[in-house]
């Protein structure tokens, strides 16, 4: 199903979405903020990659769209681990600058935390940041992530090791935060 | 072959009606009211489901159309059980909301059941409602499902556990319902 | 992992043990008690059958062995479905009629729903029993089943319908016949 | 190659090991202290394990060996991550319990750490271990690992969750450790 | 990700470059020039060619671009040697004559220089020209390749054997020589 | 053919030689003194190698046999060039320290020289040396190699950056020594 939070709407990878991907993928800037590393992607590889792609039980993967701006980023879910009741979220990018004041990525967050948590019966998400991605750490923090260790000289770049905060979301903490901001309280129809 | 009610066809899933289809699966209305759970799925997803899903022995699908409307819907039976004589009815969802109050969810279901007890010569037909979906509860009971007793706690949604009614419809309950009723009475030209 | 109970351990199937499970299968006197139903099986089949049998996410089986006798019997649990957190348990059979009285199907069920609730995080295990099975019945109800409803009909066997009993056992069910019962206190050296 | 430390050889895992190597998995002594789980493991399983196993760029896995025992154990690299020069080492078990005390977990540590920094360029590799088991911890932190935070929750085991900690072993960290306790100063002839 | 430089950027190999690579494969001229030897290539066998190249862990592969002219050549760096840190830099290639003056293969290279040591944590660049080939042997020294040898009779051309200069780039040259030249100094936004 | 010297053999890998092979890819003192670098090997990926492995237009590997011996190593020619006319040779080993002194290396090496320059129509041999391997560096230079340059830093063992010595042999260069040193002179019977 598609997942509705305040202002995003989560929905399904399209063919369609394929050159905003790709242009995230290619953008330097992103790359000095995540995590991950790229190669450069042709269209051709990122063809190849949309036909093999698939939501299943280990990895789910969300293009984030409103309703002013069709789609505007991607977040996903990945390596579930159904024994011990966790998984990893991340991959949350929003392509546009002008848009990225809008709070749109805390809602892409919230949204992916309740349906792990309400629907999936998760008990914990992970998440991560570069100690110097103060954007990406100020979400974290906003919504129910908690700082638990620094991973030192955990990613190359740029010429050095940077250090990498350990996070992590317990279905308790995600309880405590909106019971706390009443995040869903003026919820839309959902 | 093609069923027909007494106000629908229940026909082969056709490639025209996946768009129909993802949007139902996609729903979280429909999401809250069903026991299954959905990843969200791309036309690709759908496309690939559809070359391999295949009417046999086992399981059996339908698009539901009307004469005046089209496509409008889906159902089917499923876990064929061929030697005990049972099988599973479900997978019923009508698309769009204004035509459910029109009677269409019923004749599916009595379609369904007299192809099931009068054709596929089976004993049995299962089904089963969330205890808080009255409509569903309704149609169960409309079309011959007895109440067979409550699975507690047997779906998670919207964090927490929901019990579940076991219904059964036998040939002789559904023997019994359209003496009474006497649906088939006026029916057309089958 | 293999389990420990108190009387039996839980362990993979192996090879060896295709004998005793070939005549399982094949006894007339076991097929009337139970609810699924069986082709007779060749040493083909039944090698056939183990080369593909894996045990994974979705389904576990074991033999159950007690250091006197060897393998005696197998159990299992089938259709792990994680996001609800219920998989259904079965398949459990003791071989030799002269040591189904010394608990061991007994022990085999508690062991396998201690390693359901407390190592694989799941909140209910199904079970069903044949109205007229009474020792596996009582065997249901002393391992915390709580009886939840009657399916009419359920099974064809001896020439006539036989009815089936739901169960479920809650995590909840569980803890509240252990607190009682005090299985697990004279454990041995797990 | 194999890799020499001072009490043992770290070598290829060979067919001749699985046996040792099923009874590590199928421990249930082992499952309460490692990260992992297992479902119960079958001759055959493990042979078609074996037969697709291979150390490659992405994984290393070694038995351990002493000149007097033979086979005692195994330890492994994975997640290799060239590019950021990082991967997490693991899998260590040493399979009989009256030869624990003889520091041959430490040994196998420590030649897989000097083999990862010495010869793999590597600069991080990463470890784990419950909070409950001090032996663990008492061994990682010998060999060099920093505490680096605590996974809150992080794996389900024994009806309920436990907290894991992050360790890391930078080669900083490792060389400052060797040139403390002179651990291969009085190294045999390699 | 794609590489941007001060002149140039570097981005995927997509089909629509593949005019201009076939056209720089044919050439007799370019032929002359370079170390490599190629079949004529037909429109199909390039297609082939695109069809199975994969950027990935041991090959990258980059068309240069500016803004003013579009695809103007390409660049690539191969064999990377993940372990020891090397790789070899190469497949250098501007298409048109009179934009050759400009600097762009100096840039590229420098690009290149700067995401191997900087971004892939490597610490060798390998390069090569031919000892007549005075353009790149010049644009060569300029990016910090110092010459290591003389490959005698390396290559055969125009009947007879030519030699070859061998070079090596390290980190530490890479270093120097931007210490040195400041050539990033007046970087444009990266 | 099989390539007769004047004391060794050069024939085809059997699977006999296996053994060898392994003992020969697992010694750590051979890892630090060639250049390649090896997993730990199994008899498994042996044998799958071995399966793979054949001698062709690229790559061609020979045993190295006594007669007083059987089989004491292995050398090979890899990269064929056909169209510059070179190759590699290399991977040179004798499996038995007590035998490294009486002259198998260099008449293997003198072998295989004779054929590359005699029967495959090559025009160059190319080889490498680490710079502190004394025994490899003899004999190359014993056997027509000409020193042409140094590759800085190019492999990292031990904990740092090594450099390694270009050679070349031409066949100019072979056919001096032998003019020379009248190697083949008291030729036995080929």
């Amino acid at each position: 199903m598609i997942l509705k939070g305040k202002k995003v709407t989560l929905r399904a990878v399209e063919e369609e979405d394929l050159d905003m991907l790709r242009e995230l993928s290619n953008d330097p800037e992103f790359e000095k903020m995540i995590i991950g590393w790229s190669f450069p992607i042709s269209k051709k590889d990122e063809a190849e990659w949309f036909a093999k792609q698939k939501n299943g039980l280990d990895n789910l993967r969300y293009t984030i769209e409103t309703e002013a701006d069709g789609a505007v980023g991607m977040i996903g879910l990945r390596d579930i681990d159904w024994k011990n009741g966790e998984a990893t979220g991340g991959g949350m990018r929003i392509a546009r600058k002008e848009i990225r004041t809008r709070g749109l990525a805390t809602d892409a967050w919230m949204t992916l935390m309740r349906y792990a948590f309400e629907e999936l019966r998760l008990n914990r998400v992970n998440g991560s940041a570069l100690v110097y991605n103060a954007a990406s750490i100020k979400v974290c923090e906003r919504v129910g992530f908690k700082k638990e260790g620094v991973k030192r000289e955990a990613v190359y770049k740029n010429g050095k090791y940077h250090d990498m905060i350990y996070y992590g979301c317990l279905r308790s903490d995600y309880e405590a935060l909106i019971a706390e901001n009443h995040y869903w309280d003026e919820e839309p129809s959902k």
